[in-house]
């Protein structure tokens, strides 16, 4: 919990900010009804989720309503549902007289996100080019969660310290910026990226820290001995940092290919997550005084194999491999909290308030490159030659690509997303804060 | 949190009701016997929840497990059982000294409620003519937990005020009258009611509205001074709030149809609810001193969204519909904890401890109307010749209904859920506590 | 809540204990990266999980994705989980200053324990012979976290009064105890144990009850007088409570046969709890001061029906059958906390912590026995003759069992888990503490 509460205390004593009214209420008004009419120019049901499913059935000879894409992945969305409210809302609740707040406004911007998300992605991913709308279905409702949680991850670097307005624009510009080099990543350059390691964390993580870093006031340091132990907001922040560990298998696994694409995903984060443990608690042990464990650290750190398994998840990474992708990740992401966060905050005057620069930055960039690593050593010999061109999608315009350039590929992935998060959050954070 | 504690209060000041003893355990256990006697008499297991199955494939040239109706549904299910024990449960809790007794009572009369409904039920929709036995499966499960769910809500507005044996009789009445209700609603009518905007909601919020209505006593009102702040009760109240939230996609369409009639239910739900929490927010900042968020608002209005939704879930809404549903609710449903619960308390004596007629009666009532608005506007050319017949049900005795029709109808669903509510509260309450 | 905090307090006092860091950490490390190699020479992928999934298919005629028993598996398996470490972790935050280690430590050692019972239960149950590795997919990973469920049972009977350490130590034994145990019981004796009545709560908690016999101090009872009341952390319990009683259903479901062997064990489950809740809340107001209900009832007794289902759950146990099991497991266990808790560590010098002996072992072997009724009685003319068959899996080496002869041999196998249970405790024990 430790350094975390000044930056609460320093918001609150400033009176200009405790009166939201001006212009919160005018803010959710006006977009809301700018969201119900572009959902109304915009967005239509897709062909699984419309009346037409029973005409659809029998034009493409599909025999039974199991095969709505409904069944392969409502589970899994429910569960990611439940990371993004529950999971990132409760995380943030260990805050002193905050948890209400972090809970509370987690919720609005992620109900405000998702919708943006839909239209933003669906402009790129699945505009139908015969009536120029986009369809969405159960797979868009995930996607839209994802691009939410990107959102969400920057909102820990700042948690506190910004208005409920100045994080709607947060989000919105978020949103925005996430679509895009989503598309670039997934679209263009054609990487893979399941569990968003890249796209979603390394993302979300740098966009908040330079949102953290651009804001930035030295007099805010002066309020750190205001910090005090609650216990039970700790345990508040259990129930968030279990839902999150618990269902994160379903997070990596929701968009993953139907079959054993999911059944892959979801074994290699359940290993991943297992190891982190361990090491988590390892750490915290041998650096803490008197070999106590830090409940910090066993709030964030246990889920950092979560976030670095992400994209490798999908892939035939073995299950040894997970173990030592959790397993580094454990060490790393405790050691961050200990060294580097202080590090950064002294240094480098990046505040950050719940430590997503170890659970999500360096982590999400391990998992790029582990992404990378695993892709580029691919071989028929494992995964078959079918299995190869499936897990990949080795297909039409990229029929021809080796695993050694899919490898080359996923790096470039990795340092799009930095290059957006960095570049996305120092522009918003610097157009909107000064 | 507001006008929520005298009740609480009135009651714990009645030393002769602190002693439950003489009657409570003899009504569960008289009662839990007589449920095992007529299960022994009435029930058995469905065709695919019994060891026929296999025979049962057989004969019906069922070629997979995956047909079979417990993996279209459990999913589903399982989110609704979470809504009715935590969702339920917790969003009672934010009362100080009786979260416990909230989610303790909670506990007791659903855990009642789903054996009771099991049989009002199934004496009603699934009674076996070959042999005189209810035949139950999932749907049954979850039929039974919807109409628990009535009485938890008609709960929400006499908690603190009744004593657990006046609760279990409250509950027996209530699932016995909601099953006539469902009966006349569905099958006479045949009004189609997914999410039970009037079936579930309309019914429960007025049968416990007319309840709180009977037992008003003036002197309650003195003890109103004796509320206060409790912080971790009120995080405690998000927990329900948000599993409420997040499940209620599961809600609307965990009994729709199979295929694009779930897939539907479920995205119509996600974005209404969506809708709801921006102006949810907005509504409650704009009219609180100081522009703050009022907690209780946050804790209920911002789920209207998607009780508003229950009957037209499943209809072709339309994802702008979902969101203007959300729109209007969110707005409604917080100036009812405003202006209208405060009215309600001082001119017509009906105390409501949790705002149920903010939370359901009202967004119930507007779910009926969007059903029927939406039932008599839809077309052949939106729904497609089939997809119209499927999701109206036109089969049967009902063949030679037309859309225009089916809108009368539903709008007469409404009605018969209003006056079973009303009168059905005025009558037990009546006979029990006076 | 009663007769549980001494033993944490007499924990605390002893500062030798309150510095872990000699050995934990280099227990951690030096264990996880055992599993790494042991993961690396024995563990793969399943056909189902793996690249040749594609393959698979075509050779074995699946025409569909849905057949993956990922989704026959995974909802199910998503709801243990949260079982596990959410239900298992808040069900014993109830203790005053202890909640969060509560909480933690059983994040811990459930983590270790998936990854031992991967190898333990994969040595004996899935040793694919033709090259020597363990093919793991999703019902491995339900299985491994019930082999931790046995640990996390015996957690409760030692809670507070053992070191990070022990605690691991004691797990490891566990697992490696379950898995032999398993073994004899389910394939050699060949009884059927779904919900693991005998194999996971009989032996978890004799296994628990031994150690901590063993690990009895006299001068413990001297703090007895230092037991207080935390309303808080009494409404964490009731998470756990509510997660484990409203996810059981999955618990018992979660292994079965597809299609109806799944479909009707949650049948029974459900209904087995929720009779269960009004007995234990019946005698629970019947025993104690002034007809109030007990918290430590509420929390635990509710849960016991779901054990004592475990084993019949997927037999055609009746639903009547389902509700006299939850029926008198509500009332033995309560009236166990009432009398037999006390009377165990004044007399036997058994002292348990979280009751264990009521919520798991009494109940368990209830649903051994239970479970050796209902297959003794089992005829064809109830279950048709291919259901027989399939439910009781008569096939290969078993062909000519009678149900009167797999009765004696579930109660074999009940035998089997008394014996482990109770053997191995004292063995684990002796070594360890003394």
């Amino acid at each position: 919990m430790g350094n975390c509460l000044y930056s609460v205390r320093e918001y609150c004593d400033r009176p200009k900010n405790t009166n939201i009214r001006p212009s919160f209420p005018a803010v959710c008004f006006v977009w809301q009804i700018a969201m119900i009419i572009l959902f109304g120019v915009f967005i239509r049901y897709d062909e699984e989720s419309d009346t037409h499913w029973v005409e659809h059935k029998k034009s493409h000879n599909i025999t039974s309503d199991a095969e709505n894409d409904f069944y392969f992945r409502y589970p899994s969305f429910q569960d990611v549902h439940v990371m993004i409210f529950v999971g990132f809302g409760f995380l943030m609740t260990f805050l002193k007289r905050y948890s209400f707040s972090a809970v509370g406004f987690n919720f609005l911007i992620a109900a405000f996100g998702i919708q943006w998300a839909l239209l933003m992605q669906g402009w790129f991913h699945s505009l139908d080019p015969m009536d120029g709308k986009i369809k969405i279905g159960i797979e868009s409702l995930i996607n839209a969660d994802f691009c939410v949680a990107g959102c969400l991850i920057a909102y820990g670097a700042v948690l506190g310290k910004v208005s409920p307005v100045q994080l709607l624009v947060m989000t919105l510009f978020g949103v925005t910026l996430f679509a895009v080099e989503e598309y670039i990543i997934l679209n263009i350059i054609h990487a893979k990226d399941a569990g968003g390691s890249m796209v979603i964390h390394t993302f979300g993580a740098y966009y908040g820290l330079s949102i953290s870093w651009v804001l930035y006031r030295p007099n805010l340091e002066q309020s750190k001995h205001l910090q005090g132990s609650v216990y039970h907001s700790d345990v508040f922040a259990m129930i968030g940092t279990l839902f999150l560990w618990m269902f994160w298998p379903s997070f990596n696994s929701a968009i993953t290919d139907h079959g054993d694409g999911q059944h892959r995903a979801a074994i290699n984060t359940y290993l991943s997550l297992a190891s982190t443990v361990l090491t988590a608690y390892a750490i915290s042990s041998l650096f803490e005084k008197r070999g106590k464990v830090d409940m910090v650290h066993i709030q964030n750190s246990t889920l950092a194999g979560g976030v670095a398994v992400g994209t490798a998840a999908e892939f035939m990474l073995m299950p040894y491999g997970s173990l030592i992708v959790g397993f580094c990740c454990g060490i790393i992401s405790t050691l961050g909290y200990i060294y580097l966060s202080p590090f950064l905050e002294r240094k480098l005057k990046i505040q950050d308030t719940c430590g997503i620069h170890n659970l999500h930055a360096m982590p999400g960039v391990i998992g790029g490159i582990v992404g990378a690593i695993t892709a580029a050593t691919a071989s028929e010999g494992v995964y078959g030659k079918e299995g190869l061109r499936n897990t990949f999608d080795f297909e039409g315009a990229f029929e021809n690509r080796t695993p050694a350039i899919q490898g080359g590929y996923q790096a470039a992935g990795l340092c799009v997303s930095l290059v957006f998060g960095i570049g996305g959050g120092i522009l918003v954070g610097g157009c909107q804060f000064w």
